[in-house]
């Protein structure tokens, strides 16, 4: 199957003139999902459609027709085979419960993606890597980080290997500006408070410290300024009084690691489109 | 606005069948979402569409040319005007807390709808209805249901009462199937339990005995079987071992009518289609 | 019943002492809970016991006891009948759902408390007031709050009313530190964020525009820094993308009406001790 | 740290007596929990002590001087040591969530207990227990219950396996009468539905035909009657009708993993008490 998103300044007759694309070239469409923002005096359009074709040439046209539509309308489009599985490669630092995760619904087919390495300024994941035959990268360099990036995308280069979409979890260091723009794909991030509370270093000491009743984790994309890309998922636990720093962070592993899967399963289905550094995710 | 609900047996074209139809009447869609069972070999298809019209001759037009379409794909289609308010009959008993929250979420906007009489088979809310001025219908003959729902019938009548639908909010008595189907409009039910778990009488002395650790309400329609009719919404709260039976109450009662409540919500925006006796909801 | 609550800087002995105390006077223990923070050099005990006593000079002599027992041990406690109904001041603006929620579980035996009186800076919600018999004090002077308080507090003395608790349900507006201190009894807060993200002004806006999926509300008791004081209770609810400002309101508002009973709940209830701008819930 | 669970017919002065007996020993009482079942004739008494001691002595003697209490007072109790480990057998089958997330919250040091051996019925999950070191016991005769079960008890007595609790990790397999009563140790099962709806075979199937809107996992104690032990824990997840039962499964597998690992966690840490075929949880 194919998914196409879309999204163009709201006009009407949007989804008329698509939809008709598609029925005129043998789609057939199974589920479809549009939202327009209303507010404001440019109200913009977002649509997401899963379809069928019977044929390479049809989907070939597609392509082509909402490429002139698209000129005209002013509009962003991607067509994406849903068989191809996306290329992740996964940044760790010492903690496991995110990457087990990833792996756990990975293998059970709760989440359809790859794995093509795992990169750490630690190499205490070394073996996890090992034990599912994936290519771990160990990024010396921990007091200098345009050295140890600079390692990073030369092994990258060596290693040949064509990253769709990078997954930070639990990296615990902030990527510089350069390697998020020079690397230019995705980069989806855990960040282990519900924010905007607590963001940078140590959040459920914070949250212990203020004596908040719910934690919480935030999935997000990561751009220039520190856990301040567009949010993509956010979920909480409820704590108490009687739970202390190690207990918070006990149950905030749980939360951490459900919604950062969650989030890879929207990206990796192209279930989340961006648009004034927020999300719109079509679940 | 005008939404229109829409379900068919699955063909391919339908979505562009209709959009053209909306287009080239003059509608400009803001909202659209579509489903389809995709299990068994039957697929069903269903849509919601909300639009906008420029004139009632549009509207007109769409209407005609979706019965012609409708009557080749077998289809079925409504379209509602969201600016005309849906009139309920509110069933009650003596406790008010699902009235209480209708009655507030009605009268702050959140839900939009017409409340034309309270009708009930105890006097004790009758106050309730009179401070907001609504025509209270007290049905005697608690001894005998047959005569009891033929007074309400009347009373309908004398009153001169165009009911959309009704609403059972906490009415703790079964309708008759003579009842229900002589109606023949929509009844939604709140059970104050996680249906299927204890249908029928007392279900949190029920919950209290079996030790659940979680209890529920399920907001659905009312067929001719007891609590066995269409799901529309459920949720749940945590109860502990510590909450005895009148806790339970109190904890369910919070649920109870938040859940009721955005079952109305959900019927009076045109949010739901049945299909196999179940709900198909696009929030 | 009587409810103590108990806290001292933590010491081996103090339970078999208190309990004790307890059983020599004749009290028979319902309910109890402990709970010593381990942290840091200086550990603190908390501790809240539900007992039932057979005469009235048992009591006595346990508040004796204690007495002595609270001089030696550097201990503060404190005796609660539970029969005897706490009386609150509710603050309110112009919206209602909070004081109908409030209202409601008062009088459906919820929440065990007084509302002896409603004050607001508008007159919107006099005829609530009025329909439940409640004195309503329209306090005036918007634009000087120095007098407005001024007012306030002359019309509490001048209605005689002894006033246990005040609580903000959605008051909209800051009290000054002079009025907060002078009053010198418990202020109870709705916050209409999850806190600490979105302090201050118009927190839905802030959330809107900052893209997050969960919004919240907050119960904190009320200190002079704004927002800042003791968090009583928490909880959040799903939006998404989809959800414009006046959704974003909608579905926060029955958030804050729950998390703000709660509250009251909790401290009707004498559930709450409070501690290094923290607080202990004895649930 | 010992923990002290205790149970027995209410009377006046348990507390003081339990406490003075701790206090008089040298015991520092850490956490303390109490509660009383008020209805009916015959209240009931639970209490849940954590306690330190200064000396083996002062531990032999409050063991003592709580049995002779006991006999007087007809109670129960039941002294643990928590520096100790309790060691489990992992009954699963073809899944591996459950199993997995046990692992991993076992290795993070989350759950502290043993896994001793996991037990399958089939040898697809042979290779993680081997990664892990734990010995597999793979119990052939899947067409004869008797036979298989009587192999397992062989092989635990082959191994010399001192097991101090069973936990089915969806085991998928109803265990005979017989080998419950031989066993006599606790078994924690994990059902994937929200009991008492759906109890055996295909809850999912039984969940999606009945379209509930949450489904949900509970973790129980395995009596001689299909899924009707006392609950321990219980949560569910929210579904729409968008999704299939594959979708609705891959749902519930989160939710069955985290509530069997907390149930795991509380009997872990003797927080469960039993009483009238329902669980008390000190949490």
């Amino acid at each position: 199957m194919i998914v196409l998103t879309f999204s163009c300044p709201d006009k009407k007759g949007i989804v008329a003139a698509v939809s008709k694309i598609l029925f005129e070239n043998g789609a057939n469409i199974i589920e479809s999902n549009q939202y327009s923002t209303n507010s404001g005096d440019n109200p913009h359009f977002f649509m997401r459609i899963v379809f069928e074709t019977e044929s390479l040439r049809g989907l070939r046209n597609i392509n082509k027709k909402l490429s002139e539509f698209s000129s005209v309308f002013n509009a962003e489009f991607k067509l994406t085979d849903t068989s191809v599985k996306k290329k992740a490669a996964v940044f760790v630092s010492k903690e496991d419960h995110c990457l087990y995760e990833l792996l756990w619904q990975k293998s059970s087919g709760d989440l359809f993606f790859d794995v093509i390495c795992i990169v750490s300024n630690h190499n205490i994941l070394q073996s996890v890597a090992e034990s599912y035959g994936i290519p771990f990268i160990y990024a010396p360099y921990r007091d200098n980080r345009a050295r140890q990036e600079e390692f990073i995308k030369k092994e990258f280069k060596r290693l040949n290997l064509e990253i769709d979409f990078v997954i930070l979890a639990k990296y615990m260091r902030v990527l510089s500006e350069d390697f998020i723009n020079s690397f230019c794909r995705k980069i989806i991030n855990i960040h282990h408070s519900f924010l905007p509370s607590f963001p940078g270093a140590k959040p459920y000491v914070q949250a212990y410290q203020k004596g908040v009743k719910l934690v919480g984790a935030t999935a997000h994309f990561v751009n220039e300024k520190l856990d301040d890309g567009p949010i993509i998922e956010q979920d909480i636990i409820r704590i108490s009084h009687g739970d202390d720093i190690s207990e918070i962070k006990r149950k905030g592993k749980i939360v951490e690691k459900l919604v950062l899967a969650k989030a890879v399963k929207f990206f990796t289905e192209d279930r989340i489109l961006e648009y004034d550094n927020k999300t719109i995710i079509f679940e």
